[in-house]
This record gives C-alpha cells, sequence and structure tokens, in this order.
C-alpha cells in the first residue's frame, strides 16, 4: 500500500470519515465508532491525527488486528511525516515525571510497600495516578479498606521455637511460597511501558500466582507467553461477556493458554462513580487552555464561556466517562447465582472463585453454591463507595458464619500493605491474600525489579511478624490472636 | 399621583413619618412600622432612602401590595432621580461575586452535589451563604447531619440481575421518578434573581415534587402558577399563624392553588440561634467603617467605641436578630397534638405530613395521630443544636418502633448529598428523601439549569448505586443491607 | 510616721530585713517571712522595692492589715520617691493588652459564651490567662469536661405548648431566675481592676446567686458588702483550714455576713499540677534576659547558664510553686466523711454541700451523710488530671444510682457554655449547674456588663433550648430527652 | 610495638586484610569480620582507617580486649598521625546538636517527662534519636502504648486522711521508694558520653531499682561497679545466648556481680522491623553526596545512580540491617515455655521475671510455669507492630484472670509519662512499672541530674496523684477507681 500522507489523512476528521495514525500506520476506523468499547468520543478526539500516545497504553498488542477488518487499514504514514510527529512539546507532567524518575530513590532504600507507592505517586503521571488510585464517589471504602486494618491488633505469643517458619501455602491446590497472590490490576502499561510483563516476570522470578485481569493492558496471549517457566501459575478474573458465546470461548481459550482458576468478577457489572478518573479531561482541558491563552499573550482572569452556552450544553446526556465506563461497556449485567454459576460450572473444570463478595450473606450462598472459593473484594473500593472494609466482612464471615471456611477457600483482598495485615488475615481464617494497587505502583516504580522487591519487603515482614507472634506455620495462627479494638490507632 | 424628589423623601426619614423608595415607587410605612415581621428597626435603617436592594431578594412579589393600604402608595419617584441611584459602588463582596461568576467552571464539570455546594459557595454573596449555611449554635447537628450517613456502610448483594432497575416511587400516592423530593427552603431569591422559580422550573423539567415554603422569596402564588404542566406536583410546607382564622385562609389558599399535600412544620415554634447569620450585619458594620476610614485617610488602629458608650448600650433588649427569627414572628407557639392535628384534619383534605419529627417517641405519637407521614428533620440542623442527627433517629425508629413504617409514610431530610445516602434511608424504612440546602445551592450557581443538574446527577448515582446493591426495586432495599459501624470513615 | 526614702528602704533588701513598699506605704515584713502563704521567696524577690503591682490582684483589700502588727508599718515612701515609680517602660505583654483592649469588639456582638471568652483570652494578660486556663497535668480533663457535653444529643418533642416557659428554679430553697449560679473561681483582680465586685454587682442586677471563694482576690466582707440589695443570695465556698478553731471563727464570719449555704470544698486538699500556672515565671524571666541582652547590645544565641550550675541548682527541693500551691497552704489534707462532715453540720445551721465529688460512690457516700448537696466537680479539670468529665459522672449517677436525686440537691460544674449544656445537666437530674471561668472572662473583657451579657446570653439560649425542647419547666426534662451516643461531634 | 603510620594502615582497607584504628591503637580485624554480631559491612566501612567514632558509643569498654587476640593488637598510631584525625570537619546534625546544647534550658524548668524528652529531642544527634525512638513498622503500638492511658479515667474518692502518704513498695522483694524501676533500654551512650553509669548513679542517689540490659553500651561489670552503695539494687535483662553454655557462664557472672533477678526477654527472639533506624545510613549518605557535590561545584537536579546498577543490586539478600538485628543475632530463637523455663530455674536461685508478656493467655501460662513476675511489655513497641498496648493487656488480665495477679508479681512498661499512668496502672494490679525510653532521654538531656530529676518529678506527680485519689497506700488502689472510656481524651 502508498503511504499516506498527514497532509491527506487530516481531511478525514470527522464521523463521516475518520482516518487515525496508529504507530506510522493509518487506519480507517469510520465504521468502528460505534462498537468501540471506549465510545466514539474519545477516537473523534483524534480524527484525521495521530493517536499512538492514546492508543497504546490501554490496548493490548493485536486489538487493532483483531477488531478491525483487513481493508481498513490503509497503509503506513508518509516517511517525510514520521519525524515530525515527535516535536511536540512536552507537558508540563510530562516534564515533571521525567524529573521525578531522575531523582527517585535507590530500591534498596525501598524498605515497605508504602515506599514503593510513594515512589509511583511521584513518577506516574497525573493520568495514570488518577486512574491507579480513584475509588467510588468519595473513596471512602477505598481509603477504610486500607485504615480498618488499624483497629485489629494481636495478642502475640512467647516461648516457641521459631528458628523455623513455613510461609509457604497452597493457593487453590497450587504451591505458593507466600500467602499472597497478585490481584488483578488493569492498565499496567499506564505506569510502565512493559506493562502486566513486569508482573509475570516478577511473579515467576519469586513464584508467585498471578490473577490476570480481561482489562490488562497486555493481551492474555501475552501474559501467558511471558511466564518464565512451565510450572509458573496464572489465574484468569473474568468479566463475563454479555454474549454467553463470546464468554465461553474466552473461557476456552484462558483453559488452553494454561490458566489454572477462573475467577469471576461479580462486584462489577456496571462501573463504580470514580470521579478523580472522570476529572483527568478537565486538567487536560484547563492545561491546554492556559498554554492557549500564554502563546496569545493573554493574561489576568478570562470567563470559560458564556454562561448561555454553558446552560444549553446541559441538554446533553447523563453519562459520565470515565476510563472504568469504557472497560466495563460489553459485561453481563444480569450474572446470577441461578443460571450463571452453574453455566460456568458446566463448561469449565478449572476451579471457580468469586470475586467480590462483600456481604455474610453472599460468602453464605457461595458456599451452598459449590464454588472453590470466595474472593472477599469490593474491588479496590472502586465500586459502591461505603461497601463495607473487607478485613472488616472477613471478621464478620469468621464470626457469624465459621462453618464457610470448612466449604471453600476464603480470600481477601484490599488495603493490605504489611505483613501483619496478611496475619491478621490469616488469623481471621482468609487461606491467602490479594494485592492489587501495590503491585501497579511497584512496577510503575522500579519495574519488574519493583515487582520483586514488593514480593521479598513481604516474605521478610511475614518472617518476622510470624516468628514474634510465635506461630511457624499458618494452621497456629487463629483468631483468638487478633482482636477488633475500639480505638482509631492511626489518627 | 405626581413624581416624588428624593430631596423631599429624604425628609421623611424617621418613625414619625418614614418613607422609603421601592423599585422607583415611594411608599409611607410609618403605620406599617410596628407590624413589620422583621421589626422596624430594618425598615427604618431605610427610612427617606432607596430599600429596594434588601426588599427584593426577601419578599414575594405583591406583598407591599398585599399588606399596605393604597392611599400609602404616594407614587412615582421624580425621574431626575432614578438614574442616580445606579452610581453606587460596588462593595468589595459584590466585586468578589462578579470575579467568581466569570471563573466559574462549565455546569458540565460537576460531578457531584458537593461539586454544585463549592462553586455556590465562591458565587454567593457573604449575606446569602451566611443565610444558607447558617445553623443553631454551633452547628453540630448541622455538621453531623451529614456525617453521621458516613457512619453506615453497606453489605451489598451480588449475583442478581441488575439491567433494569426501576427508580421511580410513589411519593403520598403522587409519581415521583426519584425518591427524593425538594424540601422547603426559604430566600432562593438572595443566591439567584429567579430564586425559587428555579426550582419550580427545574423540578417540572424532571418530574420532582417540590416542597414550597410559607417563607419562601416568591409568593405561593408565584410558584403554583410558574409549574411547567398541569400534572406537576407541589406539596405546601406550613408554619401555622397564630390567628387560625389567617392559618385556615392559607390553606385554603394553598388548596385551591392545587398544592397536594400539607407538611405541617413542628420544629420551628420559635427561631434557632443562628449566629453566623446573626453575625452578618456585624461584618457589614466594619466594611462601612473601613471604608470611612479609608476616605478620611485615616490609617492604623482606632478604638471602636468608648467603654462607656458600650456598656450604656448593654441596657437593651436581650432579643438578637437575624433572618429566621423576623420570618417566624407570627407563627403559633402553642400547636399540639390535640388541638392542631385534630383542627388541620378537620379544615382540610390534603395529605397531612408532621415536618420536624426527632424523636422515636414523637413518632410514635404522630402514628397513633393518623397522620399521613413524618419527615423527620430537624430544619437542618438550624433550631436546636445538638438535636440528634435525622439518619440516626430513623435509624433509632427501625430498631425501637418498626410497626410505625407500616402506619404512615416516613421521610427524611438534613445532609444527604450522595446517592448512596439515599438508599441508605430507603435501607432503614424511608420512603423517600428531602433535599434542601443543596436546591439553594445548585440554583444560586447555575439557575434552572443547576436544579436539572443536581437531580440527573442523584438519578446517575441511585442508579448506579442500586445496581451495585444488587438492588432493581426500592422494595429490595433492607434493613440488613446496612450496618451502623463504630468507627468514624471521615475523619 | 516620717516618710521613708526609697533610697533607705533599698537597703533592706535581704531576709535579715526585708521592706517593702505598697501603696506608696512601707511595710517591715522580715517576721513575716516564714509565715507567708504563698513563700517567703516570692516576697524576697521584691525586698527593699516597691510590690505594689504583684501585691494587688490576689490580695484581698485589707489584707496586710489584719497579718502584720501595727508596729510594723513603717509609714509612708518620701514624695520625691512616689512618681518615679510610674516611669517603669511598659513590658510587651502590657503593650499588647492596651492594644487589645483598644481593638475589642462592642459588647453588643457578644452572641455567645465562646465570644467573651474569646475577648478575654485577648485583652488579660499572660500570667491572669495562665492562672485562669491553667488546668492539672495535660489539661485533659479541662479539655474533656467541655467537650464531653458533645457527647450527648437530644431527642426533641415537638407539638407542645410552649409560648410560656418557666425558667426559674430554687436553689437550696432560693429563688434563682436560671438554673445557674457562679461557680466559686479566684483571683478575679487578675482579669479587672473591680475584679469579683463586677461578679456580686452583674449577680445582684440579675438575681443570679453567687458562690464565693476563700480565695477571691476581695475580700468576704467586701463582698457582702457590695450586694445589691438584701436578698442577694450568696454561698460561701470552704477550705478549710487544718486550724479547726480558725475554719471555725470563718463560718462564724461567714454567717455573719448573710451567707446563706457552705460549700465543703473535697477536691481540693493539696494543689493539682497547674503547669500552664507554674511556667508563667519562666516566660517573665525570658523576657528579663532578652531585654538585658538588648541594652547590652549582645545579639545571637546565649547560653542562659553553664551546665554545671545547673546541675547544681537540682540539689534543691522537689518542690513547685504556682499560685494554686500558695493558695492552698494552710488547708486541712486530713477532713474525712467521719469528723469533717458532722463536725460542719454542729457548727452551723447552714445548707452544706460538698464541691468536688467526682465519683458515684462519694455521691452515695454524701446522700447517707445527709448533706443538702453535692456539686460534682473536679474543680474545672485543675486538680487531678483524667478525673472523669463531670457531665459523664452526672450521667453515671443518674444510671447507677437515681435515688441520689430524691435525696439530695444535685449539683454539676465544669465545661458550661452553652444553654443547651445547661438542659443537658438538667434532663440528667442536676437542679442547677455551676459556671466558673466564664464569668472570669467575662468580666475581665467588659467588667460587670460581662457579667450581666453572661446571663442574658444564658438566658435567651435557655429559653429557646426549652421551647425547643417541647418543655415548658424543668420537670419536664427527663433522661430519656437525652443520649450519649458513641462517636465524637466535634473533631 | 612499633607505631603504625596512617599511611601504612590505608593498605589494609579490603576483606582479604582489614585493620581499624580505635582510640589511636590498631587492630587487625581480618579474622574477626565474620564473627561480628553487627556484620562485617559495618567493619569494613572503616577498613584502614578510623572506626573510634562508631566504634566507641555503641561498645561497652573492653569489648575488643575480650574478643580480639592479643596478636591481633598491633600496637599504636604513629604520633604524627594522631592530631590530624580532629581535624574532620563537623558534619551539619554535629553543628545543629552543639547549638542545642548552648540554649537548651536549665534543669530547673523540667516539670514534667515530657519536657525531658522535649530537651533529648534536641540536643540528641540524629542518629541517636532515631535508635531511641525507632519502632517496629508504622510504630502504631509505640504510640499506642502511651496514648492507651488516656482511655483511662479515674473515680477519685475525697474527704479521706491524705497527709501522709507512703509512697515506697517492694519490689521482687526489694524495697523501693516508688513503684518504679528502670526498664532496660540499650545503648545510653548514643546519648551521653557517659551512657548508663548515668542511669546507675542517678538510679542509686534515689534508691530506684535498675534493670540493666545485656545489650548496654556500658559492660555489666562496669554497671555493676558504678553503684553508689551496696545496698542499691540492680536486675538483669537476659537475652539468652543460642549457646546455652555461654548463656549459663553469664548467669553466674550475673550472679557473682551481685545482680538481684533475671529478666528473661521473651518478645525479642529476632529483631522487629524499624523503618526509622535502618534509615539512618539513607539520610547519611545523602549529606556525603551533598557535601561532595557542593565540592565540585555542581549545583541543581543530580541522578543517584543509572537505573540499570539499581536494578542489578537487587539481586541481593533481603535482609535489612538496624541496630537492632546485630544485637540480637546470637539469640536463641528457640526459647520455650518447656525448656528454657525449666533451665533457667535449675541453675539459679535468683527471682524469675518474663519480660515481654503480650497475651493473657501467656500470662496464665507464666503464672502456671511458677516465675516469680512478667512483665507486660511489648519492647516499647520495638518489635511487632499492633502488638496490644500495654494497658490494655493489663486490663484485660485483670478483667479476665485475677487470680493470676495473686501467683506472681506483675509489672508493664511501654508508655508510661506521667504519675497518673503508673497510679492507673497500678489501681489495675500492676505491683510497679518500668520506665525505658524516659530515662534515655533523661541522661541525654542532663545526664545523671536529668536522671534524678525524672524520678523527682514522678515522685512529686505520684504523691500528689495518691492524695487526690484519696489514697495513702498502694493497696487501696483499685480496679474500680479507673474506668476504660469509649472517646479519645487526646485528639
Amino acid at each position: 500500500m502508498a503511504p499516506l500522507t498527514a497532509q491527506e489523512i487530516s481531511q478525514h476528521n470527522s464521523a463521516k470519515s475518520c482516518w487515525v495514525i496508529i504507530q506510522n500506520r493509518v487506519y480507517d476506523v469510520t465504521d468502528f465508532l460505534p462498537a468501540h468499547p471506549g465510545g466514539s468520543k474519545i477516537i473523534l478526539k483524534y480524527a484525521g491525527k495521530d493517536a499512538t500516545e492514546a492508543y497504546e497504553p490501554i490496548h493490548p498488542k493485536g486489538t487493532l488486528e483483531e477488531h478491525l477488518p483487513k481493508d481498513k487499514h490503509l497503509g503506513p504514514l508518509a516517511a517525510q511525516d514520521i519525524t515530525e510527529k515527535k516535536e511536540r512539546p512536552k507537558t508540563k507532567d510530562e516534564l515533571r515525571v521525567e524529573r521525578e524518575q531522575r531523582m527517585k530513590p535507590p530500591i534498596s532504600r525501598m524498605l515497605s510497600i508504602r515506599d514503593l507507592e510513594g515512589v509511583a505517586r511521584k513518577v506516574l503521571s497525573f493520568k495514570a495516578l488518577s486512574y491507579y488510585a480513584s475509588a467510588g464517589d468519595d473513596e471512602v471504602t477505598a481509603t477504610q479498606n486500607e485504615r480498618a486494618y488499624s483497629r485489629f491488633f494481636f495478642a502475640p505469643r512467647v516461648l516457641r521455637k521459631i528458628s523455623t517458619v513455613d510461609l509457604t501455602t497452597k493457593i487453590l491446590g497450587y504451591d505458593s511460597p507466600l500467602p499472597i497472590f497478585v490481584s488483578a490490576a488493569a492498565l499496567a502499561k499506564l505506569g510502565h511501558p512493559l506493562g502486566e510483563i513486569n508482573i509475570v516476570r516478577g511473579a515467576g522470578r519469586t513464584g508467585i500466582i498471578q490473577m490476570v485481569s480481561t482489562n490488562a493492558s497486555c493481551s492474555i496471549t501475552e501474559m501467558s507467553e511471558a511466564k518464565l517457566h512451565l510450572n509458573q501459575v496464572q489465574f484468569f478474573q473474568l468479566y463475563k461477556n454479555r454474549d454467553t458465546s463470546i464468554a465461553e470461548a474466552l473461557i476456552r481459550k484462558v483453559e488452553s493458554l494454561g490458566y489454572k482458576a477462573i475467577f469471576l468478577t461479580v462486584d462489577a457489572p456496571v462501573a463504580g462513580n470514580r470521579e478523580r478518573d472522570i476529572r483527568v479531561p478537565f486538567a487536560e482541558e484547563d492545561e491546554h487552555r492556559a498554554e492557549g491563552e500564554g502563546e496569545s499573550g493573554t493574561t489576568g482572569e478570562k470567563p470559560r464561556r458564556s454562561g448561555a452556552e454553558e446552560e444549553e450544553e446541559e441538554e446533553g446526556s447523563n453519562e459520565v466517562g470515565g476510563t472504568a465506563g469504557a472497560l466495563l461497556k460489553n459485561d453481563d449485567l444480569n450474572i446470577t447465582w441461578e443460571e450463571t454459576i452453574p453455566w460456568l460450572r458446566r463448561i469449565t473444570k478449572l476451579p471457580i472463585v468469586l470475586k467480590g463478595i462483600q456481604s455474610v450473606a453472599d460468602a453464605v450462598l457461595a458456599a451452598d453454591a459449590g464454588v472453590d472459593g470466595i474472593l472477599i473484594s469490593n474491588h479496590g473500593g472502586r465500586q459502591l463507595d461505603y461497601s463495607m472494609p473487607t478485613i472488616e466482612v472477613l471478621y464478620r464471615l469468621r464470626q457469624q458464619r465459621p462453618d464457610c471456611f470448612d466449604k471453600m477457600e476464603v480470600f481477601v483482598d484490599g488495603g493490605i500493605r504489611r505483613g501483619t495485615d496478611v496475619l491478621k488475615a490469616l488469623c481471621l481464617g482468609a487461606k491467602a491474600v490479594g494485592m492489587g494497587r501495590p503491585f501497579l505502583y511497584a512496577q510503575s516504580a522500579y519495574g519488574e525489579a519493583g515487582v520483586i522487591k514488593l514480593i521479598r519487603i513481604m516474605e521478610r515482614e511475614l518472617l518476622t511478624g510470624m516468628r514474634l507472634l510465635g506461630a511457624t506455620k499458618y494452621s497456629e495462627l487463629k483468631p483468638e490472636m487478633v482482636e477488633r479494638v475500639d480505638f482509631e490507632a492511626r489518627l
């Protein structure tokens, strides 16, 4: 195909004819606009222009190839137009990130999970941090997931032989060096060019099990192929497509790629209201406007728009976007205990875990439904705000229905930042815990090495914690070794 | 009538002869002084001068016409004096408001009720904000009304069909698209020239029911006439006049105007101690003084008054003013269960709701009295400080006397800012919730469009919240889906 | 007697011969040094010099005359030395106070007790504020006395006739316009030249009962004589002298002066550890040193003293001073249930109230001992830190031993700042409440007018509070109208 | 031996041949490197150089002599090299400390334990403060140890004879003037050149019993010999060596030195994760780097190291250092109820106290094991973070197993800062309390005089506290005189 010039491409800048450049290749996406999970608006922003920067960090490799017919691949960008693209001046945020990257401390100084998060918060772009950190509404559940652990104190036991401690466990029958797995978290490429591959490799190096997300910025094939050795175990987080045949096909593919368990997402039939994430474009617009003003020499205060224009706009729809809305657009809103669990059981022999149980009542239903496990989770607080913090749900389950722990494996995620947090969850009956954001932050800060560092920190803290609790294996951790107190430990 | 000159008018500047100019017309209010609900002092401040600016935002159209005999309408202001009035230099606060109005963000960026409040707090005049935000004593109940919701967490249910959610409900038998109505709030014109009309129109556009206040800055006739269509439902908030025949006449008028229910105010026989509002004149005096000093060239510190003069003044009365005191001046302090409820039942067939129930004991009395509903309310914390936050009262009523919910409709207002707040109240048995200040803020910030925006935000949050709770209709919301926790979620 | 010159007096500047000038008269206090309740050290600081400024605000008129033999009154100061005394340059703190006095707001702007305190905190000298505000150790009980009220919320009742409210009550059989009395507080002259006389007059003007302190800066005779009318009621706060005959003589005098009840102080056999007060001299020393340096032209950092000198000094005693230690020096450390109460009952017919009950157990003992009342008080938190806040003690007494309220009158003080605080205490069974610091602050800020203002504010708040609670007399206030909540209302 | 020149010594700067200079004497520590409890790395930092400053404050006198064969003592440093050493420019932190030392307040102004800590925090080096203040993980338990006391309030008793109060008690049968002993705390020389000797002397002067630490910076012989009189009582804190014969030899030595009891450490088989301490070298490195940059004239931002180099380093071990890790390196990880207690009982007749009991369950085991006492302690929060605050453990023991207090003496340490804290512990059944950090701070601030001051402050506060509680001897302190409240007293 003949190269296309930027000049020519720029003509196709509307919904009637919409071309975009991605990695110096030109695509006609006109017909695809209505089908785009993220909506047509975001594509039209780049109609007739280069969309690479926006496209890359949130689409797994091969996404375009898979979804766009061959005849819409229009050919390469003309050579003379390729270099110019690089001339775009860096934004203030990009300059800030570069500066922070230069100044970040050596990884050897990372002593805790919060250290890693601290570095990530500096080196992440405003947009990436907003996506990672955002949570539902006022982010109360997200904050409380973490703080809730500070209401559980230990009654440590002494004068026990603790020279030899066994930190290993089994998760759904698979060996794990620690009672920790990677809980699925999407869009790792926003934080680091290699994205989820960093986590696959770091997990492989340390033997940790990773649950990968349907919404990863790497494809599930890429993540499977990136495994370091044959025995490396990966689980799959399923967002069930509203089209059951597509869902079934996905499970077949997942099985063929060697994933060892299905974590069915039950807490995200629709996206939570993540305002921090939704606000990102506002800040970007303001920066553009500020720059525009700077160029034209205007100073001082300037009205944004006339009120009339403003109130006119109000006539529009009541939808808000955000990254999450786009990702979940095709999900099934009608998954049920009666239909979805039996269907899933029927079509796969893989262990089934329900990800997103938030109440004792549903934990009981899950045990009755015969699933292999539940992950007590509220999606990191990203769905319904004021969902009870996960460790509190685990605590109530232990108190009210201890029988559930015998019928299935119980996992918990959300807010785990210390070895002691893990030990609290294990005392209360959890088989293992998932960590999500911490892995995103670790790989954003230091790539694969950050992932390994995170695991080494947790390993060290778990070893010390077990010894100081007087325990040498997890079966010695008992509910009576933690007490929920009535005061706020961190004010 | 012959035009009157400013010079002539200015002679009538005392209690002996008191003329005022309002909208370029001259009135003799000498005989009216003692009868003015807001006291004579505030009128005498404008004796012989133009009182339009002070009069307009707090008096419904037609107030003067209704209360002042025709012969006291002295005629138009002389033409040559009309223009001069506009020369008054703007106050610092007016200049600030103009600047904020120019800089306010586009309404499309309003994601939450707090966003709307945030804009309103900037564009409102100091006086208006003080009136809207003020509450009793130390404003503890006002603050706690809102914060109390943060002690209620959800136990969301999963794996339920939630594609179709019914957000509609019935309020006193009338259809409502959402379980939300506008709770009466006075003096909307302080925040926007159109005042309550913005709310009438916004409610009409969205189908929301509005309870209008006796103390609105628009007359109940204006508000009734502003309805957008015949089916638009309005309720009436009654402050019973101490003169029962006046009260009865008002109800007749209310009925004839088509109002569909009477919300009898029971928590405000006298005004609460709203210090923030009462302090407004102090700040105004200080500004005048500061300006005066500026003109005379004085700088530095200057004593306010001599101590002697000061202590002399103390001999005065023990009354404090504030806007609320004026508004309630003619209210009946002796409304009772034994007399008032039967009287009201006797003279009207409209549904009767008691607005301002603050205890379980009174809720039980209300159920026994056979009213159609109660509104658990403490007047937005504007009456007795340390009145229990309303959601806590609802919670206690649900725990102690669940039978009450079968005998009448239970509503709650105060502190609702999120869709999840509404859902918490509904889980605990509320039929619907009222919102007051948020509508005042919304119309102050963006007029009618702000009102519509508020409703759209609540609608979106309710839809998401219902789905993430696993509920498709309100009857599925149960007390066991919320738990009152023993920690402070927002610190 | 011949006038004495400053030059001559200055020779007598040691413990061997110690003369001081007070109000231009010269006294030989050499023999009195060991007997001075405040210790000899403080007198020796002024040996050979003018001590008027230190003496006046903390000694009632006539103290010297009463304690010093006539022959030690050496005569007047020589005329030529009188004027010079006034030349002393004002300290920074005095200049600050003068400035604040000029700038203080008019009393008409005082809307709340905290407003009055706010002004007082500005116009009080550093030393006076330190004495008034200081409390035991970390001042936790002092702070909690006030904050504890914020954990009690109301269940207000509605639809009751509240046009007529009776705010009057009887305290130990004496009429009071409000259920409030002045709780004894010492050294009012530190805050205002007229000292306690302001309170006597303000109480007289409003009909409020005042409990006067043995440690007042006015004598009990002065305070009795300052009464405005024959029916003005005063109570007497007794610190029992270790010499019972002195104590008995004092009671005889109290009776003869017409005091109507004895409040026996039981919580202050020794002084609490009031560090804020004890530190006052440190700040004064530092200011003197700073001024000295300024004069000698030194700048920059300068060591205070050599370490050796410092550690030498450590060999001294383990006593710390503070104003309180001095005031209590002659008090009886061995007052008991078995001896003191019967003794007191024997020698006087006046009603006896125990001031400083801090536990349910002692309240029960008091009821059994047949006293007329108890004042639940921890001395404003000035004695044992972490003594339970008084409203909490009252609450426990009501819950555990409601019978006590039938056997005697129960009063409470400490932390009352609002009419609602009073009403909470009354709901829980208190007959009336005492207020101490607020009166000190009020008279410091505005003299007698401040005292009256305070009472008018409380009256207004009580009237509004009663009405909004739905009560017209105190017997309608019930324990079930307040609820102790488990959250912090003021954060 | 012939003097050695700095030039010659500097050749031996690696693990192959490692010489160091200490107090102007040269040692060959090559063979000792692997045996050093603190690891070889810290020694190699000084290979070929002077290590005196790093060595002295953390090694008791005679350590080198004891552990290094005579033939490795290579001789004196050449005279011409001795003076130069002193030329090292002072670090910023040293200059800061000198300045603070000059400016510190006279000891007579120290009114409370927190005053002493306040001075110490200023005059301590960054490194010393970091070691003293550091605690496990997020230091929650360390903070809560102290704050937990603020949840216990008193019910003081009145009308009791309190002129004579007996503050003395017996601890393990030995007379003590106060119910307070010095709880072992290591490395006092970091804060003051005389180190633990200050505490020995101050304790001797006041009669207080001191528990000395195996890890003191003075040897146990030095501390024993520093006693002021024959009757001065010292206890010994034992960290059991993993080599039982070494442990036994140590106990023999302890007995021969006259120590009166063995406090067996049971809460520190391995070191806690004290990040604040571990981070000290990072700050030191940064200062060196900053100084280097300053010299070479570079300004502005400079990358620390290349990322590659960084990630390479990650390949290292998962150990973190910190002072604590070194100190505990040879401790026995396998001490048990079954073996260690009987062994200890067998080899010594001294009273045995278990130091570090953190649960009711272990307190019960201790009582059953027949030890003479337990010290409820979590090592000042330096071991397992989120170990329950010690006063809370004592409170639970009193509530759940009051019988334990009859079987053995119960002590508590951690967070004691006020006389009232001691009295709370005694009310709950403690025989006496230990104080650790406060003594380190006191001696750092003012040496021996600081230690004495601390005790005098506690004595005064205890005397006042007893009187204001209405108690004259400790047997009158009862559990019902303290109440655990549900609110936070200090916010």
